[in-house]
């Protein structure tokens, strides 16, 4: 099963998301040492053809590169910070979920125990890994992504995003917010319309449809807010804007529901009203969140 | 330019929408009669082949259809309430953004009148009219759209949603609460990534693609929603979702900007996990709007 074009890699880490990420290396040929706090979970993964440890220290020793998988930021220090010797000279990645200062703190706990770090976000479900769609970012030691970029490939679309090891959580919670808000207001309008009772499912495929038509209009905004200037081209103004809202938020109150998912984008605008900007462009909402 | 197979037609309002109507309409063959309450608004749609009437009560005797596109509610009672006589017996068609209430009230006011009222929700902006992308959502009366659908064609796909006159403005309104709410996730995102210096252009395209391809399971989550079991099937759990949205929303804040987006949806899971609902599916929170 081993191929030359690899170098061998130890998954720290057998949860959902361990065990497809070790299945997935694997099958692509890539020498994979595995461990589990909890012992048990390396069943699949060893039938596949994963060497099993009995600690993590001695799972260090078989990869050049180790791959961190656990729970939390806590979890990781807890199970790196008594093998940061063996650790010492190896490269590591992080694909535990840490939030953006998180990986920095842990970058810079790297760099004094002589380790080489790149962190990761993974955008996909353990189901996905290795399957179309999947899709990693990373961020950190550019060394560490090179010579493992095989290996990474195997896993999902790869992609750098900067040495800043910071940089990969940033997009990938910048993405989950983009998500959970878009989730949000889908609740709040399938409540909506389930007040006439409209079945959620009835609505669904509109929504879809409708939100990814309007996310195609992104880059439009995005030039605007990087421009900086909110009266040059006004597509929307914010007075319009805040009486769409107005009335959108009095709609959920007259079908006697609560508007909180709608309510956050509702506050920025007022805001930005309140203090002046109604003849500027909807996208100075943005400004309120930075506090201006 | 008239057409045989259309009825005579009548705009009233020349705003930005109205003009744009009243020209498709023409465009399409349909004897259109129009009237704006501040006079000089209809040279172009006169050129192109209008009639132009010099008040409300004779733009109404021009049409067998009269559509009203005028400001608001408020303005569509001021317009149409003194010509309530020479309207009965026609066909009103609002299309006016108005609530989902307000709707159903000016069905009841037409209905005392003798007039039979369709209202309309338009899903485009005027230059869309008439073109690919542009949808108007119908309900009231199902006789009013039938034997108008070949005009109402011309001015973008048209959907009747049912009976009750509130449900084509209950569908808009949800349809744009979906739309803001987004937008909103995407300001959050957009201004959290900035904090590393990242230009909102470079997210905006990555952003759209992972907000459609989000979109896309949304018929999974109405399918739970609507089963209203949200134990069987638990893809994602409140537990798990709460402890994501905190560290985004520690993420935010670590990066010293507000997270008013994202916090409406993290509030509802909150809710729903201090309920003791921590076990359920993520889609769960919908019940929070509805106060469950
Ligand atoms: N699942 C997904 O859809 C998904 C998607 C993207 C990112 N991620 C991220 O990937 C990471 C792993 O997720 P998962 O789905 O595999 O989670 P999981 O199934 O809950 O597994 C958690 C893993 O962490 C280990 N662990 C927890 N606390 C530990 C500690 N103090 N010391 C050592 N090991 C500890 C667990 O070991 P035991 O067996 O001993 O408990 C287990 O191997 C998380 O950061 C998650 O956010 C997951
Ligand atoms: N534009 C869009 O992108 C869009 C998209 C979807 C739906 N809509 C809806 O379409 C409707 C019209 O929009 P629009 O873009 O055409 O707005 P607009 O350009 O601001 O025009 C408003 C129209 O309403 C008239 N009006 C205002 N108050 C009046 C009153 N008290 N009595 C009589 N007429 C009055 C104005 O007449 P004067 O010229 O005399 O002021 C004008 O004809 C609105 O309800 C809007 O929400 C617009």
């Amino acid at each position: 099963m081993t191929n030359t074009q690899h170098h061998p890699v130890t998954v720290l880490g057998l949860g959902a998301m361990g065990r497809a990420l070790a299945q997935t290396l694997v099958k692509a040929g890539v020498p994979t040492t595995v461990w589990n706090r909890t012992p048990g979970r390396d069943a699949e993964v060893v039938a596949a053809g994963a060497v099993s440890a009995a600690t993590a220290g001695q799972a260090v020793r078989g990869g050049d590169l180790v791959i961190a998988v656990l729970l939390d930021h806590a979890s990781v220090h807890q199970t790196l910070d008594p093998i940061a010797a063996e650790l010492s000279g190896k490269q590591l990645l992080n694909l535990t979920s840490t939030a953006p200062e998180q990986s920095r703190e842990l970058a810079e706990w790297a760099a004094v125990h002589g380790i080489d770090f790149l962190d990761g976000g993974i955008m996909a479900v353990p189901s996905m890994i290795g399957a179309d769609g999947s899709s990693i970012l990373y961020s950190g030691s550019e060394t560490v992504f090179q010579a493992h970029r095989p290996a990474l490939e195997s896993l999902g679309s790869a992609e750098f995003f900067g040495t800043d090891p910071g940089l990969a959580a940033l997009w990938d919670f910048a993405l989950l917010t983009s998500m959970y808000t878009m989730f949000g207001g889908f609740f709040q309008a399938a409540a909506l319309v389930g007040t006439a009772g409209v079945p959620a499912a009835e609505f669904a495929p509109r929504a879809a449809a409708w939100v990814s038509a309007m996310a195609s209009s992104l880059p439009r905004y995005a030039r605007i807010i990087d421009s900086g200037d909110y009266t040059g081209e006004v597509f929307q103004d914010l007075v319009f804007t805040k009486s769409a809202l107005d009335a959108l938020r009095q709609a959920a109150s007259d079908a006697g529901i609560t508007a909180e998912p709608l309510s956050g984008i509702a506050d920025l605008v007022d805001r930005q009203v309140a203090a002046g900007h109604g003849a500027a462009a909807f996208e100075r909402s943005i400004e309120a969140l930075r506090g201006h």
